[in-house]
C-alpha cells in the first residue's frame, strides 16, 4: 500500500514536472526553432466588432515562435473605422481587398492637411491634422513599432488587411508577446487570450479577470483607463466629465467602429491625391532616396506590389514576382522587414530555393499550391497544400519548392529582413549553375553529360512552367 | 495516514515545483515583461567602504529584468577615490551632487596630460597620464562596456552618483548579470550577492564561499588575483614582491578608498580647464560632430543636463526638460543610451505620453510626484508617489502621467535608446492633435464640439501647469 | 515507515526537479555565462568520410554556450572534395595546413570563370562557373550565413581547417543550434548527435531515428531529399531518374568525397592566379576599400594571417601578432567576426589583457603555453596548459595571461566582433600607463617609487620576453 502510494506520488511528480518544463518552455524570449512539423494554418481566434472582424493566428504556435512574429487579419466594413492604436512590434500590412485611408501619427510632426478659412468643416470651424494616405488592394503599408495608426474604409467593399508583426525585431524591447495599445474604445486585444495560456503555469490569477480567465468586458482597456480622470482633465484642459469620455467605459463596439454619416477628412480630392501619390511612388527611388535620410515627417510608408505592371520577375506562362524592400521603400530600413507578392499560373513550379537571411511568412491570397519545406536533415517539415486564407512559415535557410496544378496561386510573403535574399537551387541563377560541372558530377555521382543537363537545362530563373512542352525530355 | 502522507508529499512537490519554475524563470537572458505591478524602489543592498558607500537595487526585480538594466548609487566622501574597474554593460552616470574628476581609460590612446621637466611631481619625476575630466552636479557621464574608469572627489561635499548599467545592450555578449571587474583593491561586488540567488537553484556551492554563501572577504577579488605572481612580475618587469601588491590581498577598504594628503594629478588649473571644457561643450554640436566620427581618443563623454540655461523645453510656471542623446553627445551612438533631466514645479502635469523606442528608468533627485503607469490592457501597473531617492521603471510603450502637488519634483530619466522618442497623448504636439476632429468624435463618441475641445484646449507641449487659472473651465 | 517513504519520495522529487531544471537550462537561446570553470578541449565527435575526417567540439559545453559558437575541424585528403553546404551561422575558417580551392556561391552573381571555345573541357563542351579562390596555410576564409560553399584539396598534403561558427550572430534568426544544410551527398551532420541531448528532456523521440537515437544512415539527408522527385525533374528540366540522383540515396561517402582523376576547374594557371590574388590582397586596403561597399559579387573573403611578413605586432625575441578585421577584410563587417594569429617564442609572456567587446576562441596550432583566465571575482576559471589541437574560450571582459616555457606556442584566436578590441593590463599601452602615479600608489597601497616601477618598467606592448636579461630586476 505504501509502495503503491509512493509510486503514485512519484508518477504525479513526474507528470507535474513534465508539465512544468513544458510550461516553462513556452515563454522563451527568442524563437526556438526545433520545428519538426509545420502546418498551414487558418486563424483560430475571431473577435466580432461593430463594423468588422479581427482574426488572429495563435502566436504560441511553433512556427510563429520560431519566426518571432504574430499574424492578424482585419476585415473592415464600408464606413468602418479602425480605432487608433500602436503595438510593440513593427508591422507590414498587405491589403488583400478594398480601399480606404490610413493615418500614421508621428507626434511632433506638423498637421499638414489643413482647411482654409473658406472651406471650414461641417460646423464652420477649420480642422487641420496630419497627412492621411490612401491605400488600395495590393498595397503594403509599413508601420513602425510604437507609432499610432488608424484607418477608415471609405470604399464600397470590405477592406481585408493581413498584418505581420515582427515581435522579435530589435525595435521591440519588451518580451516576445505581441501587444496592442489602444488610444480609444474598449477593445478586446486579439492576443490577450493567448497571454493567459502562458501566464497560467506561473500559477497567477489576474484579479481583473473572471473565474475562467476571460476578460471582463465591462472594464476599460484603453490607455486612458489607467489614469486619474482629474489628471486627464488637467492635461487636456477640459472638464472631468469630458475627460472621462476618453476612457470609453461601456463601449462595446470593439476596435472597428461604424461611422455615422460620412467621415469628413481634410484631404485633396481623390483623383488629385492619387495622381500626387502615383508621382511620389514612381519617383520614389530616383528623387527621394539619395543616400541621405528622408525627412522623418514625410517618410513614405505605402507601396503597391499587387499591380502586374510593377513586377520585378515575369516569366510568360509561369507567373510574376514583385518585391518591396528598403531599396524601394526606405522606411523598411528602420523596420528590417520586406515583402513579396507572387502570382503562380497553373502548372507552374516556383523553383526550389532557400531564404539566406530571413524567415518568410506566406499568406495565401488566392488559389492553392502544393508546397514542400525541408529542414537541415533533409526532412520535409511541411508537405501539402496551402490554400486561400492560410498562413505558412518557411524558416530561414529551410528549402522550399511550390507547384501549382489547375489553380492560379497568389500569395504575399513577409520577410524578416529589409533586404531578404534567396538562393535558387535550380535555374539560370542558381547554385547548380555556379558549380563546376565536375564538382556536380562528383557530388551527385553522375556522368559529366548528366551533370551538364542538371546545370544547363532550365533557362528560367525563379519560376518555370511545368506544362508539357515539345522537346521537354529530349535533352535528358 | 498514508493518504495524508501522500497529500503532504504532493503539496510539497507542488511547492518545490513552483519554486523550481520561479527559480528557473529568473535567469531569462532577455527581459521578460509580464509586469503586473511595478514599485518605486529604494536600494536594498549597501556596502560600506573606507571613503564612501555603494548602494544597489536588486537587478532581479521584475522591472529591471524587463528593462534589462541594473542601478547603483555611489556616495564618495571628499578625498575618496573610486578604484579603477570596468563592467560588462555600458552605463550612464548622473551626478546628483558634488564635483570631482573622472578618468576613462582607452588603452592605446596617448597620455596627453604631461608634466614638463620644470614641473615634476612631488618626487621630482615627471608623470604623464591620459586625460582626466572634471565633473559636477548635473553631469551625465557616459562609460562604454569594457572601458576601465576611476574617479576622485576633490571637492568639499560628498559626491552622489547614480548609474544605470544597460546589461541587455548588444555591447554585452555575456549574460544578463551585471558584473564589475576591478583592477585594484579587493572590493565586494555590489551585485555579487544577487548571483547567489540565481545560482542556488542549480544546487551548486561555490567552494570559495562560506557555509552561508557569503563572500570570504579575506580572499582576493581583483583581476590580478587569478594570475600567477611570477607571470605578473615578468609582465610588469618588477620583482615578485611588488607584483603581489597588485593582488591587494587583505585590503579591506572596499571599492572607495581614502587618499592620504592631496591626490596629485597632471591637469590644467581648474578655471582654465573648465573654460576649455565649457567651450568644448558649447561647440559640441557644431564643430565636432560633423557626420564623421570623432577621434576615438578624444571622444567627449560628459555633458551637463542639470543647468537650467541648457533646457530644451521650458514652460513658465510648469518646469523644464533637458535631454542628452547621440545628437549632442556623440558617444551615445555607441552606447545606445540617452537621458533627460526634468524639473516639475508644484501643481504641474507632465502630459501623458509613451516612450516609442526605449524603456525609461526614472531616478527621483528631489521632491515627489504622483505617477501612473499604464499597460496595454489599460491597467495601472503603478499608481502612487515617487519620492526622492527612489527608482521607477516605465517600460517601452507603457503610458505614463506625472503630477506634482505642493512639491517641486526633479528627476533624471535614463533611456535605453540613443535617440529615445516619446509621443504625447495631450497637448500641442500630440496624437490627439494629429487626428481629424471627426475621427476623435467617432472614436470617443463625443460631439464635434467636444472633439475640438479635446484636440485644441491645451496649448503647451510636454508640461502644463495645473494651477487654477482664470477661464480654465470656460472652454469646456 | 510512512515517514521514510515520504522522505524517499521527497528526495526523488528533488532529484527529478534538479534534473528537470538542468534539462530546461540547456536550450537557453542566448549564452548563459555562469562559467565557474573552463577546460581546454579536444574534439569529442569524429565522423569518418571517404576522403577525410570531420571532428567537432560539443556545442553544449558551457564555454561554447557562453560564447555562442560552435567549433569544427576538417581534415581533407588530397583529391578530397568537401560537398557544397551552407549553415545558419557566419563562420571563419583558418587553414592550419595544406592548400586547395574554395568556392563560395553567391547565386545571381555571374559565372565569371569561363572556358573559351578553343579550350573546352574533357568532353569538348565549355564549362563556366563562379569564381573559385585558392587558399593556403595561414589563410582565414570568411563565409556568411546561408551562403553555400565547397572546397577541394588539389595539393599533396592533407588540408586541415578549423572553423568557428558564430551561432549567436544576428545573421542567424534560427535558434542557437548550429545547422548544416547539404546540397549533395547524404552526410551525417557533425552537430546532429548533440541536438538529441537537448531534445530528450522534452520527451520526444524522432521516429526517423533508431531505438538508440542514432541517425538512420540508409536515409537521405540533403535538401533535395524532402522534395518530390517529380517537382525536381520539372525544376531542373530533366527526367525523374536523373532528378532522383540529386537526392543521393545510399551515398555513404560522408561530406568529404574522393574525386576520381583530376578535378577539372576553369581557372587561371596557378602562378598567374596567385600573382593576381597576391596583388588583390596587397592592394586590398588601399584600392578596393574606399568607404563605399565593394560589389557584392567580387567581395574578397580570404586573407592570409600566417605569413610572418604580414605581422601587425612584432617584438624581437618574443613573437608576433597578425590581425584580420573589417578594416583589412571588408566582408567581416557583415559577419561581425575577426581573428588573430599569434606566435609566442619560448619564454615569452603575452601581457595580461581583456577583450573589451568580444569573446575570444583560441585554437592551439602548435606547441603549448600556460594560460590563466580570470573572472570578475578574481577567480582563475582556467589555469593550465593549452596544447596543440585544443580549444579554449576566453569570455568577453575576462582577463587572460599566457606564458610559454620551452615551446613555441602558435595559436589563432577567433573573435565575435568585427573590430575586437583588447586592453592590456601591463606594458607601454596599458591601463597602468594611463593612470596617474598617485592613483596607482593609493589603489595598490605602494610607494610613489613602486607605483612608477609598475607603470614604467615594461617598455613593450602586447608581448614581452621573460628570458633573464641583464638589469632585469635592477629597476625594482
Amino acid at each position: 500500500m505504501a509502495k503503491a502510494n509512493f509510486l503514485f506520488t512519484l508518477s504525479l511528480c513526474l507528470v507535474l514536472l513534465f508539465h512544468g518544463s513544458l510550461a516553462i518552455r513556452q515563454p522563451q524570449p527568442q524563437g526556438e526553432c526545433q520545428v519538426d512539423r509545420i502546418d498551414a494554418l487558418e486563424p483560430d481566434n475571431r473577435i466580432e466588432c461593430e463594423a468588422g472582424v479581427v482574426e488572429s493566428w495563435n502566436p504560441n504556435d511553433d512556427q510563429f515562435q520560431c519566426a518571432g512574429v504574430a499574424v492578424v487579419r482585419k476585415t473592415i466594413e464600408p464606413k468602418g473605422l479602425s480605432l487608433p492604436s500602436y503595438s510593440n512590434a513593427p508591422q507590414l500590412v498587405y491589403i488583400v481587398q478594398g480601399r480606404g485611408v490610413v493615418g500614421t501619427i508621428f507626434a511632433g510632426c506638423p498637421e499638414t492637411f489643413q482647411e482654409s478659412q473658406q472651406t471650414g468643416g461641417s460646423s464652420g470651424v477649420q480642422d487641420q491634422h496630419q497627412k492621411v494616405r490612401r491605400f488600395r488592394q495590393g498595397d503594403i503599408i509599413a508601420i513602425p513599432a510604437g507609432v499610432a495608426h488608424w484607418c477608415y474604409n471609405d470604399g464600397n467593399e470590405h477592406v481585408v488587411a493581413v498584418s505581420v508583426l515582427d515581435v522579435s525585431n530589435k525595435a521591440n524591447q519588451l518580451d516576445m508577446n505581441p501587444r496592442n495599445f489602444y488610444l480609444a474604445g474598449n477593445p478586446e486585444d486579439e492576443f490577450e487570450r493567448r497571454y493567459d495560456e502562458r501566464r497560467d503555469p506561473r500559477g497567477e490569477r489576474d484579479p481583473r479577470r473572471g473565474p475562467f480567465g476571460e476578460q471582463q468586458q465591462s472594464n476599460c482597456n484603453n490607455l486612458f483607463c489607467g489614469m486619474d480622470s482629474r489628471f486627464l482633465a488637467e492635461a487636456f484642459n477640459v472638464n472631468e466629465h469630458l475627460a472621462r469620455k476618453l476612457q470609453s467605459e461601456n463601449d462595446f463596439r470593439g476596435s472597428i467602429v461604424r461611422v455615422e454619416g460620412n467621415l469628413h477628412l481634410v484631404r485633396p480630392p481623390r483623383t488629385q491625391q492619387e495622381r500626387q501619390e502615383q508621382l511620389e511612388r514612381e519617383s520614389g527611388q530616383g528623387r527621394r532616396y539619395n543616400g541621405l535620410e528622408e525627412t522623418f515627417c514625410s517618410l513614405r510608408n505605402v507601396e503597391n506590389i499587387g499591380d502586374p505592371s510593377r513586377a520585378d520577375v515575369f516569366v510568360t506562362e509561369a507567373g510574376r514576382v514583385s518585391t518591396v524592400n528598403s531599396n524601394n521603400l526606405h522606411i523598411l530600413q528602420r523596420l528590417q522587414l520586406s515583402a513579396s507578392h507572387v502570382v503562380l499560373y497553373n502548372n507552374t513550379v516556383r523553383l526550389p530555393h532557400w531564404h539566406m537571411n530571413a524567415h518568410s511568412i506566406i499568406y495565401a491570397v488566392r488559389g492553392q499550391a502544393q508546397v514542400q519545406v525541408v529542414d537541415e536533415n533533409g526532412n520535409a517539415v511541411f508537405d501539402g497544400n496551402v490554400r486561400q486564407g492560410q498562413v505558412l512559415t518557411v524558416p530561414q535557410n529551410f528549402a522550399v519548392v511550390k507547384r501549382t496544378e489547375r489553380d492560379v496561386f497568389e500569395y504575399v510573403a513577409f520577410q524578416t529582413n529589409d533586404n531578404a535574399m534567396t538562393t535558387d537551387l535550380a535555374g539560370r541563377a542558381s547554385t547548380i549553375r555556379a558549380l563546376p560541372v565536375e564538382v556536380i558530377a562528383n557530388a551527385y555521382r553522375v556522368s559529366l553529360e548528366d551533370a551538364r543537363r542538371l546545370k544547363f537545362s532550365t533557362q528560367e530563373t525563379t519560376l518555370t512552367s511545368a506544362r508539357p512542352r515539345s522537346g521537354r525530355w529530349a535533352a535528358a
